[in-house]
């Protein structure tokens, strides 16, 4: 049995129940392969497990070449963007309902670990999104996005007026409750509420989605990311912008969403056997269910 | 000065009252800029106009180094299939209402075609679909496409049945009156009146869209076009498929459609100043028009 | 113990295996309550099934006061429509899945038909969509549909163009594969998978929805069936309009799709505690299934 | 010349420039033809306009037997909801685009006012919803509209999760940014935007959209307005509730919104030929614009 990775970094969703003794077990697990395990200091902290040397993410970052997730899709989404600077594999496994990203069950993970960690995987790499906010020539705001980055209306406004360029080349005006540019990984996510499309994670591109648009004509697009895609605060009361979870609300009139793909991108390690169209036929019930 | 190209073929939609008027005059114009013109043999023979020589398609594709079309998209998407192999590029000149395609007014020829002679346009490619038909392992069938393939149930079926596997791997069992597979181009014809996103013609990929799919949870997909897309009739009296207006009527169960992106593709030739944005503007009054 | 009904007809589906048994359990169980018992004289003959009187739809309708149907939606959908004259209340026994209108189950069809035949049931009633066909004056064709009225291209042509006309107002002209007008009982049916919306069976009126319509502003658009509904054949080859099943092809310019609400309505008795709601939850998986 | 109306009352969207000439023209116009003329007070007093009597819409509604509304839909709106009780028919003058309910043009008031006035109008009653919010058998918020009832997630929360009962019966929980119950008047406007199929007024029914639904079977469905319609919040940060544009923030877990058909409606009149397809057709384009 060769090992193909050397330090692995146990990460959880601590507020997760029970979620100590599954790190444990993964824990034992690895070690007895031979991988040296640490733990993230977050997790350690919260769990008040010690066992194993605590690092933070910039550590974990530096001394680490895989690491093992416990927790679901939210959770996946955020430690990924953490740790998107080191191009650290990263393998989730996930206590409830499987997600999209986040593919090994809880009950499966022993022998879902097993072959990964001696190399055998099949390994898929997801685009991310980053930019920031523009105001009079200043950035007052750097977000980093795996699923998308949303402009939105207040609460308190009933739509929000955007004009859109790309590529330094005007597109289009739009009034709507909001606008999703979403990466292939966000296409299943919230702009599929919206009514977008599923985008498969190897396009280059992402799709630009309008929420409840005030035009009948309002097709989601698909865009190539080799631009910059720029969002303008035409009109609309306490405008908001998100990169994820991250969030900068009260824009002004003039502000500038400005986003380009990220060098930085995330690599997932799935078990041999894993398949993208088998995760949609089971998340969204696609194509299953008759009228 | 100087001109770019050497040798123009003029086609038109012979079909169309006062074409032969314009034509010459085109040919008159490109000659006068020192080009040598030919007349495709159809066109020459249907407007009775032997002023220039006729030339075969295959002959434009050996001899000519430039094309230009009058007439509308339908015209243009078959000349394009007809010389894809030459790699030879296209102006469009629209007779009627400009087109997706065909972005020169028939009224702004002289102003369009001017610079394009001399080198001073934008130039962009378009990816084409290959494939065929497979009944027991034999082809019964060779087609291309610059807009789509469609798989549809015959009139008197309510339905069909399909089977879609993309790379060898199973992707989903389908209930509807059809499938579209479109290219960017396709993707602002028939599969977007079938529900489809707009594809920038720069994505590598292609579209998958359900026509009045028999599940709620009917969601387009983009694919990447490097692996084939294999659609199996698993169910459906008198199912047919085309390759853009080729057409195959009567597949039987069992038959397969088997695609591929091919490896000839298509260029425009368009005024400088051209912007596809625009084109999308205009024709589906995307964003324009408001609730 | 009182029984509600005197003379039962029974009606199966006789294309499907063992459906004789059942039949003959049911008309046992029936006659030990008291009511008469009476068998199609189709099915009779198609399962060789003697022991009861056989009768044609029409001494169906005029002897009998209860319905009890064996098969799916598309078997209760024609009997429904040939005895639309006689105001028979109609019990469906469904032996595979649960459809939307037949919604007794074949295992549990002793528990339910008992509280019916004593008067313990739900009535429902459905409206239904009546009309013709009109050539130059002249009517060339007549039909009466539960679910819908659909107007579609033929296999050959890639469009139809359409105008609407309301209650001898002008409503739009489209361009299409084609146009549903659904009853409430056929919203979840083909409209359905067209893009249409749910409409409760209480709501005096249809709905329209086109099909791959080729405007993006093309919304479907709820009625009052108080008013005559008007299709008229602009422009496309080899047409058809279907009444439900009933299908007329070959359709030329100029002809008329005229289609008012029908007088007759069909009756549906659902075992007590049956909901229209629950019904869209378990057919639909309306609302289940999460992005 | 008979005058159907006796006495009419001027209300106006008083911050509008160059209303009050407007006003004056269309009181002398109907003073000329012996009507008394009043004016909403805070008409009068906006624009300093003491010429004619003040009156508040309370003694509008019990004094007056005709309103004319110079201002767009969202004046009308208001307007409409506020005299609602009094029965009192609408005339709505539109100084900038046409609205779907304020249809005679600015520049063309002097012609349909007076057919209007002689009693040669098309009346139309549009329907209103009316409810509250209860928390913990407390009503908290009671409202009226013309349009619809949205309940929506605040800013800061990922979506609202929504439990709806109909007539006391179970249909659906729904996680998604909001749901939108819309009266026909309401079909065409945010309803609209989000999905919903457009509602003919003379349709006794609602209809009910999500917005941006988590699931993929999210299709809007037309209830009759016979049975009260429930929503309860089950979870969701900062949710509120509107009632057209009066709105309550703020709703806790278990606050339930209860809406009912109200037994007021609005009497619009229009000029004869008025056609509430024409409107359909100027206002969204419907079927126009084509792929």
């Amino acid at each position: 049995m060769t090992v193909r990775f050397r330090h692995a970094a146990l990460i959880g969703k601590y507020q997760a129940q029970g979620i100590r003794p599954m790190l444990e077990r993964i824990a034992e697990f690895l070690s007895r392969r031979g991988l040296e395990v640490s733990v993230d200091r977050d997790t350690a902290f919260n769990t008040s497990w010690n066992d194993y040397g605590a690092l933070t993410p910039e550590q974990i970052g530096a001394a680490c070449d895989l690491a093992v997730v416990v927790g679901g899709d939210g959770t996946m989404l955020g430690i990924a963007r953490e740790l998107a600077a080191y191009n650290l594999p990263l393998v989730g496994i996930n206590q409830g309902r499987l997600g999209f990203i986040t593919d090994v069950r809880a009950t499966d993970w022993e022998d879902a670990l097993g072959p990964i960690v001696e190399g055998d995987y099949e390994e898929e790499r997801r685009s991310m999104i980053e930019g920031g906010i523009w105001r009079d020539d200043e950035q007052i705001f750097q977000g980093l996005a795996l699923n998308d980055v949303v402009v939105g209306r207040g609460a308190f406004a009933s739509m929000v007026e955007l004009r859109v360029d790309i590529g330094g080349e005007f597109v289009a005006n739009m009034r709507a409750d909001g606008l999703i540019l979403a990466s292939p990984t966000g296409s299943t996510a919230y702009a599929l509420s919206a009514g977008g499309p599923i985008i498969h994670p190897a396009i280059g591109g992402w799709v630009l989605v309008p929420i409840a648009s005030h035009t009948l004509s309002n097709r989601p697009i698909v865009l190539p990311d080799s631009q910059e895609v720029e969002i303008t605060i035409v009109n609309g009361r306490d405008t908001s912008a998100s990169f994820d979870t991250q969030r900068l609300a009260s824009l002004l009139h003039g502000d500038q969403v400005r986003v380009r793909r990220s060098a930085q991108s995330v690599r997932f390690l799935h078990p041999r056997g894993w398949s993208y169209y088998a995760t949609l036929r089971r998340k969204l019930r696609w194509y299953e269910g008759v009228v």
